[in-house]
């Protein structure tokens, strides 16, 4: 297998700035009792589910209607034709492991709806076609023009790259050739222009990464340097909305529409790591930085105001209330994958895997077939998952994720191998001209044991990430003698060797039940803590506790984490004691009330702490991730 | 003085089921330090500065420019109109103490602009004229035109009863007639539509109960009768924003933009009083008790939503995050002073009360200048007050509610005159066809001492407010001598006898430091307490406390009250002690941290809390009314 021929799920082989190659998705597989079910239920639920969706919602009337084969109204928001293009390239992805035949023919029943609707100078947006044509490029600042390009040029590149399939590639082309002869400097005689959301930029950059075509690069940049200057004024929200108040490397912190900044994170990125600009790459670690020790909650969850779909201000992070976009979170990881392509620091593999399990995947039913938009860390049972929404960005974007993910999981650079995420499997990853295989064994992440066997001689470096959330130190070892290594939580520990076929690495990460606080300025969180586990928040579901959840304090003290087979399709779950109190009666009457006598300890009861991706997934009741501390439980 | 003659603020004179007349603002005089510097601030300071404002924003020149003597383009946004109504209003009710002539020169430039303005039909909206005049009617759901227009009817009506001055309402009377002859029944070829945000409904029937004509009562009652039924569909926010989801007799709760909502329920109000209408009373009755069970802040504020400026689900009320607009305060005790005048129930005076000092009176900085839109119950030290808006319906609501504050205070029913406010001052009380003239005495809120003199020998029942707040009973005297009755906090006591001249009742309300907590489903709130004293919410400002206010923990005992003459012009503070405890470090580079061990008590120190209507006078500081308990330090 011909590793420089594999695709990436973000092409950064030629990028001057790219410091850890990701490995192929197509050179990993990904198996196990976690993940494997997953992706088969993304391939088998998931996507045909979506399909029929988009044509039931008559997003993809819509482009027929373009070409003349539907006489249906156009329907739905102005942004749906986005929806279509996700959804080909989470079908894309979906087929790393090999070709999925249902996933193919809907893919060939889309591409020529698609293609058909491209107006002759290579336009294509079908609401801003036919009755409204006289609307092209008239209002970027709203109507998500460029955004639905960005789309439609990753689908095109995911397909071509996967799949061998140019035919969405070549509508792509023509496309960015149209919004490239549009778009530019004032003096140019061009649209000095940038549209409301990014998304156009990644999507420029992959095209010319796909085409070798540098132009829609410099069209990108053009995108990028024209933002920050005020030309989107006038909107409801204010231009730090849309990342426009000011130049990116003036910014102190992301604000504004949060899946907007990341896509904006994501696309400087592309452009930092293609072009090795080492200031770019820093104002991003900076800005990174700030928004994990300000404004993300603990799940890596981001955005949390529901005005603007937005950023709060620092230490803005209500739980109920909590907005935290399933796509926001996904940008995240996007954005988390390029840093980490660009430095090899563990903290952007940390934060992937994080928000991965605990930002990502709670906006995906168990079922495969529902979905969260809003991620509240707490709820009072009113919450749901959908099939669908009217605005239905995030569905798409959890397929695509998913299908992407085993190109997520390892890396490689000069004489070095990295394993950045533990899932069982098997990868091909290059060294030198040639390839190494590891076959990674595990039941992570309910388990921290992982064996890692070397099938192809060679010497390198094997670099393995020791997770932040480690404490009380890892164990390794080399076929059966242990290793000391410098292994520092948040970093990747470095064994190089000369490594024989057969060898067999160990590691075993410490999966002791962690309870957190949080920063004493995130006021609605003192005095209460959240468990995780490995990489795996927890939350408390009502329906699996002694008492309401509102009479429940938790010990941080004496948790025990038990597989359960039966519960939620088998998870760990977390068991410890609780202090429950049964408030005063009065309440059905009042909203407030004097406050009674302090009524020290409560009754000790038992509670069940379940992962935070799993919630709602046993009809809807009460969750909450942050619980009081039961104070004087604890020694 | 004839009683009858003399103008209520809200004019229930002839209302069928009204119980207990409010008295005449003309006939009660406020005095003592407490309030009457802070109506002379209003007259003085508060009124002149905004019509300052609503000159330098162009919101008088919106209206010379339809009358062609101005050719400055249109600003501001589309309803600021009522702004100028509004401040109108305000400046006639700041008058029933006696003429203030730099006002009455103002009110006498303002008026002709607005009359000039009136198109011949009657129609008057500055925004729908000239180049707009063909979007007269055009978009009710969001234009808010008849909004406008009730500002308008308020205005006038108080203009009129308050100097006489009948100019404004011959405009208003037009206007009336206008949009009765548009709208109606269907069936009479009328325009079968509602406004978006309820207004018109109250103006219409104070225009009816100052004219005498009963069609603007009926016009009303149609606005009243078509809401509930959809007619407002496809906004942004859905119906129930509109509350026009479902007809207000089939209402389980408030919903949607709160000052709306109150508004409505005040429009609904009028009309059951005017009609007798039992059911609507009573389905009020369960709406409000609704809303101060599941929907309030502590500080009677409500609408706890920044989206949509709405009331929330149960129990959705964030301390930091509250919106809490001061309109809706204001909204909110409109609607107590109706329910009052249809009950006699001193719960709506204790709500009325509450939330004059601790929902309204906040949206109201100290120097009579600025003025908050949102009132947060927990603040990081970034809000400050505005000295104006561009939606600027605060500054002048709070205006005209504080110049027709002495029309709250006192009620007479037959054969009984109420004491509903308790502020030094003098009142004349209609009693049979004469009048009995009551004295009062007292340094109420900061004091619970009540003195009130009976000027004017006859038989009647005095009933004097026992609040809610108070507990452990509260002590009667009348010339010296102990009464016992029945003083239920919550209910008015009644004391009838035949009263000479001279006479004085002493009440003492017990003025204790009272320590709130929150219903238990309000998790937020879980393990904090709040405090407050008499009719004064308090809140913690970090400039006075010895430690970040995120380090402190209160002790709810042996709290001392004690009036600070230096401190924000004179103000009682709580002083008390709290438990303080320095977070490990580590914080500046992490969001969430494990979780510390349980550290026991903390240091002891001392806290000061101030009223929370003075925060934000001293600079901009950290703020929190809520405040974890010192559960280690209590007995």
């Amino acid at each position: 297998m011909n590793q420089d021929k594999l695709p990436q799920v973000v092409d950064v082989s030629a990028s001057r700035g790219a410091r850890v190659q990701p490995v192929s998705p197509m050179a990993v597989s990904l198996a196990g009792r976690f993940w494997a079910p997953r992706l088969q239920r993304n391939r088998e639920v998931s996507l045909p589910t979506q399909h029929a969706l988009l044509e039931s919602t008559g997003r993809l009337d819509n482009f027929r209607r373009v070409a003349g084969t539907s006489d249906a109204p156009y329907t739905g928001l102005f942004f749906n034709d986005s929806d279509i293009y996700k959804w080909l390239e989470a079908a894309a992805w979906a087929q790393v492991s090999g070709p999925v035949p249902e996933l193919q023919a809907l893919i060939d029943q889309t591409i020529p709806v698609v293609e058909a609707a491209q107006q002759p100078d290579g336009y294509l947006n079908t609401y801003h076609s036919l009755e409204r044509a006289d609307t092209r490029w008239s209002n970027l600042r709203d109507l998500h023009e460029l955004y639905c390009a960005g789309h439609l040029m990753q689908a095109a590149v995911a397909l071509n790259r996967v799949c061998g399939d140019a035919r969405l590639l070549k509508v792509a082309c023509r496309f960015a050739d149209l919004i490239d002869e549009v778009f530019g400097p004032a003096e140019a005689g061009k649209l000095f222009m940038i549209d409301g959301h990014e998304e156009v930029e990644m999507g420029l950059i992959e095209l010319a990464r796909e085409t070798g075509e540098d132009r829609y690069r410099r069209l990108a940049r053009f995108f990028i340097e024209a933002r920050g200057r005020g030309l989107l004024h006038g909107g409801r929200f204010g231009i730090d909305y849309f990342q426009d108040e000011q130049p990116f490397m003036a910014m102190t912190s992301l604000a504004g529409h949060a899946v907007r900044a990341v896509y904006m994170a994501c696309g400087i990125a592309d452009l930092a790591l293609d072009e090795g600009d080492a200031a770019a790459l820093a104002q991003l670690e900076r800005l990174w930085t700030e928004m994990t020790r300000r404004r993300m909650y603990l799940s890596g969850g981001i955005g949390s105001r529901h005005e603007g779909e937005a950023f709060g201000k620092d230490f803005e992070l209500p739980n109920a209330r909590a907005y935290t976009e399933t796509c926001a979170a996904i940008g995240s990881m996007m954005w988390c994958h390029r840093m980490l392509a660009a430095t090899g620091d563990a903290r952007y593999a940390d934060l992937l895997e994080w928000t991965l399990y605990n930002g990502m995947l709670p906006g995906w039913g168990q079922d495969g077939r529902r979905y969260f938009y809003v991620n509240p860390l707490e709820d009072d049972g009113t919450h749901v998952r959908q099939s669908w929404y009217e605005c239905s960005c995030c569905p798409p974007n959890v397929a695509r994720t998913l299908g992407a993910l085993p190109g997520y999981a390892y890396g490689s650079s000069e004489g070095a191998l990295w394993v950045h995420l533990y899932i069982e499997g098997r990868a091909t990853l290059p060294l030198g001209g040639g390839s190494v295989e590891l076959i990674q064994r595990t039941d992570y992440p309910w388990d921290g044991a992982i064996a890692i066997e070397v099938g192809t001689p060679g010497r390198f470096a094997l670099k393995l990430r020791v997770p932040g959330w480690c404490r009380g130190g890892v164990a390794l070892s080399v076929n059966g003698e242990v290793v000391e290594v410098s292994a520092e939580p948040g970093s990747y520990l470095s064994l190089e060797r000369d490594w024989q076929a057969g060898d067999i690495v160990r590691l075993a990460l410490p999966m002791a039940v962690t309870p957190w606080q949080s920063h004493p300025q995130l006021h609605e969180n003192r005095g209460r803590i959240a468990l995780s586990r490995g990489p795996l928040l927890y939350c408390l579901e009502a329906q699996d506790q002694p008492r309401p959840l509102q009479e429940l304090a938790i010990d941080p003290a004496g948790i025990e984490a038990v597989f359960e087979a039966a519960t939620l399709g088998g998870v760990v779950v977390l068991r410890g004691q609780a202090s429950a109190r049964a408030p005063a009666p009065g309440w059905e009457q009042a909203l407030y009330l004097p406050a009674e006598p302090d009524p020290g300890a409560g009754e000790r009861v038992a509670f069940t702490a379940v992962p935070y991706f799993a919630w709602q997934n046993r009809g809807a009741a009460p969750m909450s991730v942050w619980m009081p501390r039961a104070h004087a439980m604890t020694p």
